[in-house]
């Protein structure tokens, strides 16, 4: 079935200008305003960062130069702000097959830098054009190490940040080129997959010492058993999620109760609440978010790594009264000792540990399981390397038996992340006990095929791919920064 | 004395065509080589890369379009060498202070990638731009803050990969700038420092749980004993060198055989052998190596992490009786427990294990240090946010006992990591036990104030700065692409 030579690659900046409603506030980037606001810095920024910008607006063949005393334009000024633009680097691949199919990938990003992973992608190129895809998918192992052992590329990674999100975009690309050819949506392509052939999309390179083929193998084989009742039971009641969106830290009080009211009633029961920036200001909001939905539903916490290891500690010490089911990431991603510090501390007093948006590979999710330091395993659709990598992480979470509980939002994650999990349930974990996919209500209307949320679940998609593919006019209009949304606001900034 | 405003910020893509000569070639580079060859890309990449080449090549508007459709030059496949190219992001500041004097830093990377880590320097310089050199080193903490955490732009990092790079190449030439201010070189500028102000310039996000800033205060305030006298013995003797130039993996026995002579002859004392391509071959190398200089004489060995943990104590044990002192990054650098666990088998053999040159930031080095994963530390001028993330390293590194000894080589590494290795005997370890810091033998005549060897040691830098502007006529020549050596390469390519 899989056919065609991939002769053209397409990738764009498209950002959203979520930031001006304080969507995706988070304590992390509270942090960042107080900062800015403490040293004067708008003011001054606004001015300064002209000559900088973003280097997709000014050409200058050979280097880059920045002069100051050279007139400089305006408007690459709004992307000063604080607060996120969720955006996308967001890839079309198109082969020679005349079937008329094409491959979306993205991986997501906050506005600013995305240029910096398009140019990633850039680099990446060589490696996916002109490569028929049937040899691509006949040995997507060895075509996922190409990617991510580039002798000279590799220096910049390896296997993390720009290049890994800018993988990540390619390679999602190729998986939503391939389900759409075998007339599948992806999570039912892996779900019908042969074990050997899931396996070998691995990279198992760096994780043998805890998950072996032949492990992960029999691990597939023994979710063989149930899979049709599973699979079932996903297209009867869907995917279990929770809600993100009432607690923004931008949020006034007001909005906060207003969206948790409106989620009570649309059937939501478990609820995300930022916190982090401010002890009493996050001891009243967590009451506050306690009291509206009661003593059973579920409450989770999320910090965005602002504190340190022992911060961490004695403040959610002081929020445990209300009851929450974890804390996410506590602190930097890159801290496993750490984590398994906090977790020391934090189980005892009923509070679990959630991490993994920032987790940057499989090498550090690997070791995140072996020092026990995670309750519930937070998976990225667009920062490890693709269905690849994922693939590895869901088969360890399986073996150290901790729940997997997917991060989402921003733009398209949900429409990503829905098909692993769901696959997920089908052939690896055959479990729900403490699982659920985050579940943000933004930015869907500028898919082609969007999430679809009934009684707080993601029901399975059912078109071919990986729900991937943008609104072609909406791609158009978020273009950065020659779209018309940005033409305005650019404009609009310089005035 | 220190004055300016940052008016103007150039970045450069320089690029040294070191893999014409087999130079830096390592385990990783022979493993990429030989799946290329294997899978016969070499060929159809050529093909297929030169839609994609560097996208300082083509400008076009908005998107990035590679359509193999159309017409394409074929003068972009010179990167797709499997060996290193040694490269540089290279930036220079100006201020509008009138003394004439300028700010060079740079990072170090492999060739391709490097226009990628040029693009994320674009990114961050608004944080420089406009900015009062007073202001920042007056804060230096926050200004290494606010780059590292611009609230839009950490998603594609944090504090790693090609972020982090650029982060280093901007930081490295405001320590440039601020050392030629001052009229000292960058380690007198370091040893002279008040202690307090020493640490105003770090970060101690994320380490306090290992270090505070009070224990911190303490070993510096220790290290003021005898501060004199090392730095006497500094200049007169320099701080012991080891040669990693004699035996890349990319050397013949014969080539191999003769740099030995020469370097023994030359005073040297301490080898490093890249190792972890095959087997019998490093037995063969290592046996040759260790004949050639004798039981007394010290041999370092490195992998460039071609290994998984158990492969990497199966290999190493092979390797024990050539007495190594180390082996080198023997698995991926995130695998802070994977390094745990080699350490624990192979430390019973008289084996250390050494990592760091790949480690992306304090935090991994804190938990390397935690889990006794490492016996040797190796720090990066350029892959570390510099001097300002070093520091914190090297005091953890104090408090835990382990000796630091350099990554250098490269392009320029040696020329920036000696000013911190100088400043870490005078003013921290105030022990050569076990230290050394590693030195290569290239690309030094492209810099105006290159490093200088005297019987196997590094002599300290006398000129004021931090050792890091290059000749403008070699930055002019390998500019990448337009540079003249570079027209040249891909011309001869094109034919």
């Amino acid at each position: 079935m899989v056919r065609g030579r991939i002769c053209r690659l397409l990738v764009r900046d498209v950002r959203f200008p979520t930031s001006l409603g304080g969507h995706g506030s988070d304590a992390m980037r509270e942090a960042q305003r107080e900062r800015e606001h403490k040293q004067g810095e708008l003011e001054r920024e606004k001015q300064a960062s002209c000559g900088a910008g973003s280097p997709m607006r000014r050409w200058i063949p050979g280097p880059w130069d920045h002069d100051l005393s050279r007139r400089q334009t305006l408007n690459d000024c709004a992307t000063q702000h604080t607060d996120p633009d969720y955006s996308a680097a967001y890839v079309v691949l198109e082969t020679d097959a005349e079937d008329g199919l094409k491959g979306y990938g993205l991986t997501f990003t906050l506005g600013k830098g995305t240029e910096v992973v398009v140019c990633a992608v850039n680099a990446l190129a060589h490696h996916v054009l002109n490569k028929d895809l049937r040899d691509i998918v006949g040995d997507f192992r060895g075509f996922y190490r190409q990617l991510t052992s580039d002798g000279q590329l590799r220096w910049i990674g390896p296997e993390k940040g720009v290049v890994h999100l800018a993988t990540a975009a390619l390679l999602n690309a190729v998986w939503d080129l391939w389900a759409k050819q075998e007339g599948k949506p992806l999570w039912k392509l892996l779900v019908d997959m042969d074990p050997r052939e899931l396996l070998s999309c691995i990279d198992f390179r760096y994780i043998t010492d805890v998950l072996t083929e032949e492990e992960a193998y029999e691990i597939l084989q023994k979710g063989q058993v149930g899979k049709k009742e599973r699979e079932g039971q996903m297209l009867m009641h869907g995917y279990p999620a929770y809600t993100t969106s009432c607690a923004w830290l931008g949020y006034s009080d007001d909005t906060l109760k207003q969206l948790c009211t409106e989620a009570l009633k649309d059937g939501w029961t478990r609820f995300k609440v930022k916190v982090g920036a401010d002890l009493q200001d996050d001891i009243r909001r967590c009451r506050l978010i306690r009291n509206m939905i009661g003593p059973e539903k579920t409450l989770m916490m999320d910090a965005n790594q602002r504190w340190d290891v022992p911060e961490a500690v004695e403040w959610m010490s002081k929020l445990a009264e209300f009851k929450p089911l974890w804390i996410e990431e506590p602190t930097s991603p890159d801290d496993i000792l750490g984590h398994a510090a906090i977790s020391e501390a934090l189980v005892p007093l009923g509070i679990g540990i959630a991490t993994g948006e920032q987790c940057h590979n499989r090498v550090i999710f690997k070791q995140l399981l072996q020092a026990k330091a995670l309750q519930f395993l937070q998976i990225d659709s667009c920062r490890l390397g693709s269905v690849n990598e994922n693939l590895s992480v869901l088969l360890m979470a399986k073996k150290f038996e901790i729940p997997v509980c997917p991060h989402a939002g921003g733009v398209g994650l949900c429409e990503l992340v829905q098909h692993l999990i769901i696959f997920d349930f089908i052939s690896i974990s055959a479990s729900l006990e403490n699982r659920m996919c985050e579940y943000v209500n933004h930015l869907h209307e500028h898919f082609r095929y969007p999430v679809v949320i009934k009684k707080a679940s993601y029901m399975p998609p059912k078109d071919a791919g990986y729900s991937t593919e943008m609104k072609e006019e909406s791609v158009k209009k978020h273009q950065y920064p020659h779209g018309e949304v940005w033409k305005k606001l650019l404009a609009a900034q310089e005035n």
